[in-house]
């Protein structure tokens, strides 16, 4: 099928753009999935105040994830966030298996997210010739992120 | 680490009942990530309603996800809901990648709808002894998704 | 037209589960329409009172109907709720026309539920094998209806 | 026992308003339960969207039913809403069983729309010095079924 | 102050709709401070339902009030709700000081606002020619009185 | 393309009818882009509480647009808002460009909403005979208007 | 009848409080009156103001008075809040009839106001040995008032 | 363990107004063990209007609970709610078991909360020079609970 | 008085469900007693999370309370759960007298639930003959509080 | 009358900026009309979700002419959205009058969408030195409008 | 500009009152200064906890700032809340400056709120006389924040 | 204590964008204090209007703060928020004590906020190299109080 959604980009701008926007959808739905794990597998004493605060983490995460998709549908360029895709392309530290304690899981996020705000910190100087309105919804994601890195953070330091 | 978290059932009940519940777990956010990925990239004519539904099924197998997956912690099994474990482990049809048109979507939510029903059914067979509180649970899931089967086949029907 | 929606279920179990639907479809309707009739007729001391929990009778036996009336499609049976089939078919009791004392409509409402509960313990036992999916609708359906029994009889008693 | 509602309408006044009223109570609750048997049987590339629109009628249809009915009970008249009169009195065109395809129920809508709305105009011109608190009761049915009737008729338009 | 507010009636309109609506004005702030005065002042096995009616009832008639005086304003003619106006010109039965029966109560209100629609209905007849805006108001207050009246009437029919 | 949706109206009724909503329509728009015009314009010690009223204003023209539109529809007669019939049609005084003082602007809302009003009374009068139905929705615009008219009238009175 | 309400209080704190209580119910009802009566016949530039801040008002002053009347029956004495004893028994100022300038409105809003908090102070004096409950419900009405004083006071500053 | 909680009382202060807020606390969750008890035990013609009332005074209790505790713990004394507790030190006058009529609880009703008043009333008394902040606390149950013991008692004067 | 409230199960079937309600009703009252008075006295670094928890326990208890004693007499057996019984009949572990350490508070949580939940395993196994709508409650509540075990035991794991 | 608001910018940066909005507030604005026109006028099988769709166009389009507007307002320049400005100055591709097919009001949104953003893309541009919190907000409708225009185009696809 | 709002307040229990209020006034805004400036600042395991609890105690600071600034104009003395002013009265110990850990912050709280409760109860003393409603105002404060001061405490206990 | 928080930035990039975020903290507390000090201080006919708007005019002011002394910690840079901080770096022009006409309280804000506006524009200018994200912020926050200026300035226009 050939490409069914228009837009003002040229190609050039369309690709860049396209692959910045791929880039982040899968970052964040491994983000989401990962902030799962931890919730349901974190142990220690502050087991509480983690489960709360990954749930928070998982809600950013899924909104940005639909906003980048729906980002990239409206430049015309198909969004890919299947399982697989994510298992392979992701750019997040990922997190092992099994009951974690709470202040492993805290680095694991504290990682994950840094990993991801580097990824994207890119992605916003590549798209602003490209597409200043694709650069801004990076620009917001980015900032979101690195609140919850700062809290996350500074529960370690 | 040893098994942190005890429950009443005993090793039998809980390797069943936890199998059970991982196979669930997978499924249910397969299933969130397909529907999200029919969502970006449907096309035609129904676009808008098929559009809106899908969101409706990621909605749902989001809040089982959690469900089947805080009740297999509650019977002292850690849950595993990573990219790569999702990815591999899956019993759902899964969806093909770029735009796809809407009755192709209707016919592959359809799809992958049945194969899970028919997975969840076999389960509430084998929890019935092993854990009835697990089965109510599967027996919920289940009666929600074969709603939304009826409601997605009979746009096809 | 064949049976345009397909389900997991054998023959004979939809057999047997669709007909336990398909009389709970009736009698939640027939007890919805009673319960308007008293609630437009209701006279005397307690008018207030019972002029409003009515209502809450009316609410419980439409949301019913409709959990009813839906099961049954997800099963692949027809529901049939049509003013004629109800007219004909429900188990109901039935109430008089005209002006009604609330003493003689508490009464009313009493032998309905009793009935219809009567009737749905015996389809609670019948699901039991052929859908437990089913099963558990009509014990939570049963178990709203006996409280609401006791809370009309406690009015008499 | 005698009629035990009082009202300021002279006999001939309260006959002719309450029959009027009596026949739209009848009317909407049997377009009620017609929107409901469609919203269960309908089959069809629209299904969502019809399945919703019912939903919308058969709140409209309840919602004015009430009115009616409080409203023959405020000029003393005791009104009739049970199954066996419904099947019995009604002016709508009813529906016939089983699954019924989108466009087949469309229609069905919009030919039950279309004779309670003729009744409806009837008598608002007999209520016209009957009593106008009652007309202006069934100009606002009429009005909002009016509507429905254009959204409905929209669609095979 | 020369009349400040001007609108499309004539001097005769505006004399007669006027008139009309300070005498609704008058009554329904009576109805209020009866209905309040009831309201702390009953006693009886029927106590807590007939307290609770009766803040409803405060409310329709405070409600009323207000759309009837901004009525009048937008007609041009000032209105007139205080203390002593409404003690001189209500054309409301009242109610004794003191203690009082729910029985009481109820035939207390019922006899005022039968007083109360028997007005209603003669304005409504006079405002057909002056004023049809102001009529619709009217018919609209006559409909909630009488639902009411029916309502009271009930708990001693 | 032939009038596609029916109605129980002659086509004199249906003419004289659609003729006074079209006109509705119209001119409640301008009111509602006059309003924003001046909600944005106005300056002077009274900018706030004007700067708020008009946007109450613009939301009860917006809503009144749609119910005159739609009643239009309903008796089969297609509406027309776009921009140049309105500056075209519309029968209101309009505003000038440019900043405006808050004593203009409430001026300006005045005699606007007398000329839309006087328009009005005239289409009530002529859809008595011809649409009961409509009637009444432009007696609510009426009545609505003519106390918002009050209220404007009284900051300069 | 005799005192059917029974208190804690002797018949020397329970009259003393009684007239207190008494007093206020009279006065907070003749406020909440001449509050709407000015917000109807409010003119000038500030009449959008000056209309909201009344009802804000007359909010205030209704539910003190009903918290007022409610004390006295819960201390055993009947309180009587009848349009002919507020007309009678009022400590307000009062307001004359007709159309009224908002700067008029506001110095009549603030004498009322100022004579109303004078009767209060006094009784918080006389309840302190009577009953501290009913004094420090005083004391609320009171602070609430004298808030709503300077409010008003300001603006004429 | 020392106490860890300091505060500005004297440990005579302390003493007195830890007294009064243990005996408040106790009191009121007798009570509300006692309202919930009368809640799923009445019987009789007024069953739904005291089945409801009931759980307003429930809520009523146990929100108050919660404030008087936390009051003790703010001065530094631990409170003690546990059953034996209540158990053996409530003042309330309690319930009998089994299915109970309504005239017997609403009689019930009221002795308790006459005997729980009436400590209440000591308790303002003795912590005016204790603690006056306590003291407010307790005048604002007392309030509460006095005009709860007026609705109930006028269900029965 | 003899059994007022009639239900379709035999008196064995009465007596073996009633029994396991009556125990139920208990140990949910005393659980969320329990954990009131932790929610009051814990003490340490986990205060405020700690204090948070305790009363989403006490929510759960509450509401499972009203639950189970209503299915009580939903069958017709009067529940009791005055303070007295609690104390007596508790299956729960209790909790010591003062102030008390967020460990030890954490500690005396999981016991108390580990043996609520134990008991509960049983009632469900014999109310499977005696009542199935019964043991589909004592499922839920199970369901619930095995969750809420496991919350807790993260903490010390 | 001499430009009553100030603002940081340049005199010239003041003109690009206001041209720029000003044109923007005049695109919306018809769009607005459009889009309401369409709502009124579509049929055919897809009306529904089309009618839907089309209010929330409107919406969009209506929040957007605010900020727009109020923008130009806060850097000085006056905005002008009166009718027959956007009649004369609308660079949006318009509709035919009358009842419009589904397909074809598809094929209207989508080539007025693609108008109007390819004004804000030069909008963009043209901002950037002259003001960029101006062009921010521009970026933040372009970005709304591409994704509408995607959700339309999609319907086509 | 002489003293503008009048009261019924003598000059020395204006004054007394007056300082009291102005005092409490600087207290509180600096406390919530104080606590945001921690609610940014804190580091620490607890970090979540904490950070949230500030924002409660913020809260609370900025709403009891507002009463006793009003409660001041109520009584005719301008209150004084610029940073300046608070930066020269402030009986709060204050806070240093950069990161700091959660159990300094925690202890900071402690101090604080101690030290701000010790003067509140100083002007209940002194306002007694003087005017018993400002004491009320400031008993309700002293209450809210020795239950806060209770549960900072607890967390060092 | 060492920068404990991380960031993506240089250390003179997070030199130059701390500085631009701590003035910004600094300025908008300020403006918050000014506002509230001018919110209880104003006097004149405008009192009412003024007073409402100065206080969304400290919610926007404390909204800010709050999200700039954020993004402040997220760059790993510690705020610094306190009163005496605020009393000698603030860019405000502040205001002056005790009562203020409403007309100088609308000259101050005006003031006020231009100078704050003026600062913020060349923090947008001084970030957009050393911090995107940053610089966004201070758009979003300049084009609101932009927005406010205007609205503001036009009282005074």
């Amino acid at each position: 099928m050939p490409t069914p959604i228009t837009s003002t980009l040229t190609s050039d701008q369309q690709a860049t753009t396209g692959e910045a926007l791929q880039g982040t959808v899968v970052d964040l739905i491994d983000l989401s999935l990962i902030a799962k794990q931890a919730h349901w597998n974190v142990l220690g004493r502050n087991f509480r105040s983690v489960h709360l605060a990954l749930d928070e983490l998982v809600t950013v995460a899924r909104d940005f994830t639909d906003e980048a998709a729906e980002r990239s549908t409206a430049i015309g360029v198909s969004p890919d966030g299947r399982a697989s895709t994510v298992a392979g392309q992701s750019s997040a530290k990922g997190i092992g298996e099994g009951w974690t304690s709470d202040e492993d899981v805290i680095n694991i996020v504290v990682e994950n997210l840094a990993a991801i705000i580097d990824r994207l910190r890119a992605r916003i100087a590549v798209t602003e010739e490209a597409d200043p309105v694709t650069q801004d919804l990076l620009i917001s994601i980015t900032a979101r992120l690195e609140q919850l890195h700062w809290m996350w953070q500074a529960q370690v330091a």
